[in-house]
């Protein structure tokens, strides 16, 4: 970071632009070391092209706060944190997406970015988390998760699909070979004990504590000597990230299986089941995926 | 996989191959994407240079089955899941055996066939898994673990031979150095609760919930696109399988190290004592083994 | 090891070395294959100069000593295993510690070299662990904690320092990406149970059964074939452990970070309150490590 970055006035710059009108979430930049992003997107936080230009540009604005320490992220729904990726039927906004700085889809080039931010980003769970949600997740540093109200999953292969956002990446150096692959094959929810237990997430916290004790590690947090964690950081950084290249051809495979006409005729069927409503399929979408498919 | 591996005819074909007479296996093709193997091999469930070579067989049908989705290796002794290898004092019968398609000797050649194959592998284990019978159920995809009823080890370090079918290189990425250390030196049992905290199964089961809640997870995978399956689990393998190359030296000090003729002795010692035998020792063999070492 | 090593002369010497006088620690050679060095320096265990002179000493005795099979480290004070490190005001006595056979800076050195050993170490660990005293027991192949009595963490990154001794390297191989941040970027201490875990420790163990526990291990230990334990461990080794280059750049960046004026006041501060001396804050260092800092 330059001296010029770390001047008064470019901080305050920095701190202005976060004040934005956002559509899908709510964004307060509450102290010098300190920001929490909300989601909020209703009916079930889903994310769509919007969801990933906005983040994108969260990320951007994380990179270029040189006092920023911490970052959290939560949900303002407490049955959804992130539903999972939705393209409202219009797979033309996600294209436009185009490429990101690291040269790399949207969607994975803010995912990668995060994971090397400078800054210690938290994802404080709620609800549930699925497919891309998951991916969100996972290229958080920290997760912590509601003992009594997460669901957890990568429903992709169940539906047809190669999940597309790194999630095998991520969950093989996370959690293991064998647990990894039963995350992303049997791909059925886990629930808070069961994804502390695999260390999916850091840690379960009961519900009615999870607010406080992630606000008081962030609080912690803030007050920290920026430049002693951006230095240590990036040395857990080179024994657990991926390299970026091992990420681009999930994607292109979950793009081309995506487009295969008897995927597209699954999804409107699990439309019709409520997908991307707020209802029965959505809250137990891991086990109930399977409705779409044939009798097999 | 080619368009014709997928022709019907051929698929006849290869169902009809799972179909023979079989030593130390039962074979249940129940389905066009399930199937379960289960080992048989009185008193003790003892791999012998048989039982490879009927594993390898099974391999070699997984892999050129272009429908299959999961096979479940289970064991119809409840107290013996797979004791461990023996050579039934005819080494030229193991010897024989000689290299798979990989060019490694045929029990290594056969475990890293099964981890890459297309198809989810799963360990349902009830009794006793050490040795051989650990590190086979170390290259199944998913691991799940009686409860009260499961016994894991590497008991070779106690006995004063290198385990030589991968344990190391399996174990160190699945449980990290500090357990697979204690797993593969201090080389004593693990029961499910452990090994279920180490990481060493995917999770241990209720005995009385292990074979249903095994099969519901296998019916569920049986029908799912195999092609989004075979295209995920690539994707894990390349960050957690070991290369080739780590194998075959541990092999090589495993029989160095077992043809010393202490280490005979100690082996004859162990078979007065019940090895091989459904005996006391068989069933407390990580404590017991240090019973054939000199005083120390 | 060659013949000549293993000779009982040689041997006889090696034994000899081990009954100097130590000042920080006490070493009781047990056995042909077993010694146990228990960490006394009182009131808290601090680590100074002469303790890492101490211990690259030790390490060189457990590499010439052919019989060896295990090491366990305990600690004489019940509240304290290995407090952090200490440089009594006098860094000339650190600088001069130089550099050890691996070419690294003393304390890096002795660490490499323990864990490279062809022995298990083993942590038995009661009381708190910070710092360099957690760098420690993570350089050593096997922990034990005390269910009760234990408090682990790396407090640097609170301080406004990046810890040096390696632990971003072990622990984001032992614990996975989101825990070791966790344990290095919040920089708050662990309990006995929360290190099991996080697998830490490999197991916490009630505290009135460690000591027996981890004896019965390292008896065990001790009558195992030198020869299988020492050919077994590397294959873990080749896994686990960081390459020698990872480790240098970090314990650069925590001399820099450390010589920063604001930094050298903050630890006069935590002097004042008490850091070095068995007081209310050395025992609850993790959380009131910040009570050093500005008000942010």
């Amino acid at each position: 970071m330059s001296a010029i970055d770390s001047t008064p006035s470019n901080n305050g710059q920095a701190r202005e632009s976060w004040s934005k009108s956002w559509t899908h979430l709510k964004v307060d930049r509450r102290s010098r070391g300190y920001c929490r992003v909300t989601f909020d997107h209703p009916p079930i936080n889903t994310i769509t092209a919007t969801t990933v230009a906005e983040l994108a540009e969260v990320v951007g604005l994380i990179e270029q706060d040189p006092e920023l320490n911490v970052v959290v992220f939560d949900s303002a729904n407490p049955d959804f944190y992130l539903a999972h990726y939705d393209t409202e039927h219009d797979p033309a906004r996600t294209a436009a997406l185009g490429v990101g700085p690291t040269g790399m889809h949207a969607w994975l080039d803010l995912l990668v970015r995060l994971a090397r931010a400078p800054v210690v980003s938290i994802a404080s769970i709620r609800g549930r988390a699925r497919g891309a949600g998951s991916e969100f997740i996972l290229a958080c540093d920290l997760r912590f998760a509601s003992r009594e109200s997460t669901l957890l999953g990568q429903f992709e292969v169940a539906a047809g699909v190669v999940p597309g956002g790194g999630p095998m990446a991520r969950l093989a150096r996370l959690v293991g070979r064998g647990r990894a692959l039963e995350i992303l094959l049997v791909a059925d929810d886990l629930d808070g004990p069961r994804a502390e237990q695999y260390g999916y997430v850091n840690r379960a916290i009961a519900d009615d504590r999870l607010d406080d004790e992630v606000h008081e590690t962030a609080s912690r947090l803030a007050r920290f000597d920026h430049e002693a964690l951006a230095r240590t950081k990036p040395y857990v950084d080179q024994v657990t990230l991926p390299a970026d290249s091992e990420l681009p051809p999930a994607l292109a495979d979950f793009f081309e299986l995506s487009g295969r006409p008897a995927l597209q005729a699954r999804f409107a069927r699990l439309e019709e089941l409520g997908l991307n409503a707020d209802s029965d399929l959505e809250r137990a979408l891991g086990r109930r995926v399977v409705d779409a498919l044939p009798d097999g």
